[in-house]
């Protein structure tokens, strides 16, 4: 059996998804949080000076996205053929444009420039939830083929994040987009894993 | 027999690598280009406002990164089992990485926030391409597993788009890189796309 290891900050954030998918794929794994103050000593260590890690057997890989759609693979939350393969991808991506939107804001330090960047992300991050929102509902309740996978895994994941970036909680009004929430925080896997999960606050 | 459209900006751009690699594996496709002026008229037909977009026997599908994955797998480009797709992806985000870095400067129009990013940029970017140079050489010329895979191509489509907007060659001081570049460039199906694409910039 192999072995897993998830090193990441003690937050949700972009770890969050992965261990998601590890919980959902009933796959054990040590869920290594360092402290911040650690990061200069554990980025050398990383294979491009970037978080989360996942470590399988020794074997060192980089950036959630890739990783997430390593592990939806193992537990069928990939798609049935390509086609939906490439549907499932393209929304997670779409997911992280509404991320680096804003996170565009959230880590600028200048006050003037967040205050342009928060303009922007107002008035694009709608534009991309409306279009989400829909694709659920035309979707018999999730991203793709209406059926679970690692799309609604991974946004559900990233929502607490996501919404503390934004300093209020983005899909208050998209209705579909509420009960998928609900749904993925249903499924029993991941009821267990939230009831397990270190507290912390995105 | 399906048929493809790809619809982008009369650039390469994003829309590179899916060119590259719909050429690589022998699809013919209707390479509609429209003026930056029709963008208004155009952006409200795609699924998420953005492009590139394919449109696969009138299936609309958006995100060049997961088009790329998608065609890549037609052609055997996507690696021999779930670990090797694994490592490809994770090198083509840390790419997207080093385009978005770039990215954050070059469409900044503030020249002191832009001068700040471009700061930003010329520390991280050659700590990236260090990495994925040595990637290369570890790899028998290529970036994963010793054969061409669709971060290969990915890379040497999205480099005069990236040179452009670093202002200058990236990879004149990374060997392992330029040889891959003229690796992929002399390939019969992609040296034969080069003969025939439009001329732009970038």
């Amino acid at each position: 059996m192999s072995t897993y290891k998830l090193t990441y900050f003690p937050v949700k954030g972009l770890g969050e998804p992965i261990r998601f998918l590890l919980s959902y794929a009933g796959i054990s794994f040590e869920d290594e949080r360092f402290d911040r103050d650690d990061w200069p000593k554990i980025k050398p260590t990383t294979p491009f000076g970037q978080v989360p890690v996942l470590d399988v057997d020794g074997k060192k890989i980089a950036q959630s996205v890739a990783i997430s759609r390593y592990l939806a693979k193992k537990s069928g939350l990939a798609g049935k053929d390509d086609w939906e393969a490439l549907e499932i991808d393209s929304i997670v991506d779409t997911i992280h444009d509404v991320r680096a939107r804003l996170a565009a804001f959230h880590y600028e330090e200048n006050e003037e420039i967040k205050a342009a960047k928060r303009k922007i992300a107002d008035e694009v991050v709608p534009y991309y939830l409306e279009r989400l929102d829909a694709q659920v509902k035309n979707n018999g309740g999730y991203f793709v083929g209406g059926a679970l996978s690692w799309a609604d895994l991974s946004f559900v994941a990233l929502l607490d994040y996501l919404n503390f970036m934004n300093g209020s909680d983005l899909i208050e009004k998209y209705d579909n987009l509420k009960q998928l929430k609900e749904k993925v925080l249903n499924l029993p896997a991941i009821k267990s894993w939230l009831d397990k999960r270190p507290h912390s606050d995105f």
